[in-house]
């Protein structure tokens, strides 16, 4: 185990805000291991690199010997928007919950030890809760100094509506490191008020204070706005490899040693060793193919990162089969067939199963260079070149 | 029944606001009886005229055949004060939110016609409510409208703490509207953002909103600020008689007509009358006594009202029995004794049980000219004169 010091180095590693610090070494000495809780919205996951940042920072706690725990927040995410002024955010059914529970943990545990990782929903404990429990609860908070969180702040001084019930969702998240019993919270910058609640309400519960922790906002591949997929600057968790890496090469010299940082997990040494060599001279993209290749082997395999660069960014014309098609391995595992549609997600071909199916309506699927516009199954032995759109091409093996 | 005219001219007699007006005269051609809500507070009722203006009007509606809610808000008082700033509000007990209901009916019954009026409790409902519901229902307003309820704005300007729970206690009063689908709300006027909160909510869950209805507040003895315990210039509803009747005829002279009309139940008409009359030199003292009458009459009996002139005022030295002392008949109904304690109480010798603790306890009764220090019982046929204090004595004989 490293020493208190060596842990702390580590934690701080790309850190925004770490409050209050000394706490944290208090906590580290308590010769247990910490309960780590982060916070994650019950929607449909489809993770990209810029919330890995978080999650990679609970994966070094866990490295450190610490417990995660994962918080999907479907309470709140049940009740949906109460003012019925957002369409958009109808109330998700506990089938939806669920479902979108098995999406998130497919893609955290390519970075979590599930050994070391709990998930829980905060219904188990919020659906219990009476109104007068609700009321009680918000009696530990003042309207002004709710009012001083960024974003009300704004929306108050525009007069922008605020509903009350959005007074009553921090502390809701406040209570749950109540209800865990949080060390340590982690959250993005856009968290620090509500993070602090959490400290508020345990004290109020008589429980120590949690540490909080916030992980800045990574840069997306224009290296200037935040990574959002609605911005298109994005590197999605699902993306095929060979796309994986032609983004990662894309990303601007100077933003390559802030990914190395919160992307990462060399030791930082190592990292500052690349930075120097780059500095005397060194070619920026050799590093960046480092960086691809870890990343790549975290969300696909080793093979895949290896052969990552010969797809990158090709564009095949729809029907064509070029040289070097990667091969993607699929196993039926215990089914009988696998359909298209499936397939293409699961062999990379589509980032998920609503992108499969878009790409076949649109009759851009290719078998072995002819169109396909039925859907067919797969069987085990079954060998083809799956193209789906101009980028994306693979031979397939189907495997039992 | 009388015309929706001549209800309307009643229901506005001494009105502060009526919203909106027609709206009313809908209801009112509805041809049945309208649901009359106004809350209470569940803390002990020690009520005084001031705060019978209110209840005197849910009369007026009964006599015009509607039926009365009266609605007791143990729901917020048995959470007490959240913020635990307030020792002075202690969560009240089932209990004593029992204890204090039937206080509450022995005094407004002297008033309200029981077979119209219906006594509820807002648990009944809001402690099914889950802290799911309770986030729905704030939902439904915003922070900025619920900062221009007067205090809080005060309050907010001035930097006085607001607890986030005082936001969610006009809702709890608009849904208990919901709740019991009330067509008319009444209130004081410092109600008047709660009882419009009622109408908002009504409309949200599909209800036509009640038409809101608030009174004045009463002016005490001094005539100028409000009837208050604590500022001494109130007449309470458990007055004894002649205390009842010195304080009415201390009423400042041009405040009688105001008396008049928020706490008489005599047509304007002729209350219009006397004014002419004393306007033509009439003496204001003798229309004091027609007040003071109809009010005595209403807490104790006619035959109170009638020799309440002879105890007014009068100091007695303690131990000395004057001439003319009222006599007061007290049953047993069933008991096979009553505690000098209760007697004291019962005889109206006491405002409450308290009062009469604390003039035994401090050595201030007599009995049949002696001081009483041990407490004693009375049984069937005792027929003594007791004095309690300096203003009160009687002769008091037990009956069966």
């Amino acid at each position: 185990m490293p020493s208190i010091d060596e842990s702390l180095a580590i934690i701080k590693r790309g850190v925004e805000e770490l409050l209050p610090e000394d706490a944290l070494m208090e906590k580290l000495k308590l010769d247990r291991p910490l309960r780590i809780k982060a916070g994650f919205d019950p929607t449909a996951p489809d993770l990209h690199l810029g919330h890995t940042v978080l999650i990679n920072k609970l994966r070094q706690f866990q490295d450190l010997g610490h417990e995660v725990i994962f918080l999907i927040g479907d309470f709140t995410g049940m009740i949906g928007d109460p003012t019925g002024k957002s369409a958009t955010r109808p109330p998700l059914t506990e089938e939806q919950v669920r479902q979108n529970a098995i999406t998130y943990k497919e893609q955290v545990f390519r970075i979590l030890d599930p050994e070391k990782t709990t998930v829980v929903f905060n219904s188990e404990w919020m659906s219990k809760m009476t109104a007068a429990d609700m009321i009680r609860l918000a009696g530990q908070y003042t309207v002004a100094r709710m009012l001083e969180r960024d974003d009300f702040t704004k929306r108050y001084r525009a007069e922008q509506p605020i509903a009350i019930h959005e007074f009553l969702y921090p502390l809701v998240q406040g209570y749950d490191s109540v209800a865990l019993e949080a060390d340590v919270e982690l959250g993005g910058t856009d968290q620090k008020f509500n993070l602090l609640m959490g400290r508020v309400l345990q004290k109020h519960y008589g429980q120590t204070p949690q540490v909080i922790l916030t992980m800045p906002i990574l840069e997306g591949l224009d290296g200037v706005q935040k990574m959002s997929k609605s911005l298109g600057n994005y590197i999605g968790v699902s993306d095929a490899p060979g796309e994986m890496y032609t983004k990662i090469l894309s990303v601007p010299d100077d933003l390559l040693w802030r990914y190395f940082e919160l992307l990462s997990f060399r030791p930082m040494a190592e990292v500052d060793e690349y930075r120097a060599a780059v500095a005397k001279g060194a070619n920026p993209q050799d590093y960046k193919k480092i960086l691809a290749e870890e990343i790549i082997t975290r969300f696909h395999t080793e093979e895949a990162a290896a052969s990552a660069h010969k797809s990158a960014g090709n564009q095949v014309a729809l029907g064509a089969i070029p040289e070097n098609v990667p091969e993607i391995p699929v196993a039926l595992a215990g089914r009988t067939e696998v359909h298209l549609v499936s397939l293409l997600k699961e062999a990379g071909l589509a980032a998920n199963g609503r992108a499969a199916k878009d790409v076949f309506v649109r009759g851009a699927v290719y078998i072995d260079g002819k169109q396909q516009v039925d859907e067919r199954t797969f069987v085990a032995g079954d060998d083809v070149v799956i193209q789906a759109g101009k980028k994306k091409i693979a031979r397939i093996l189907i495997t039992e």
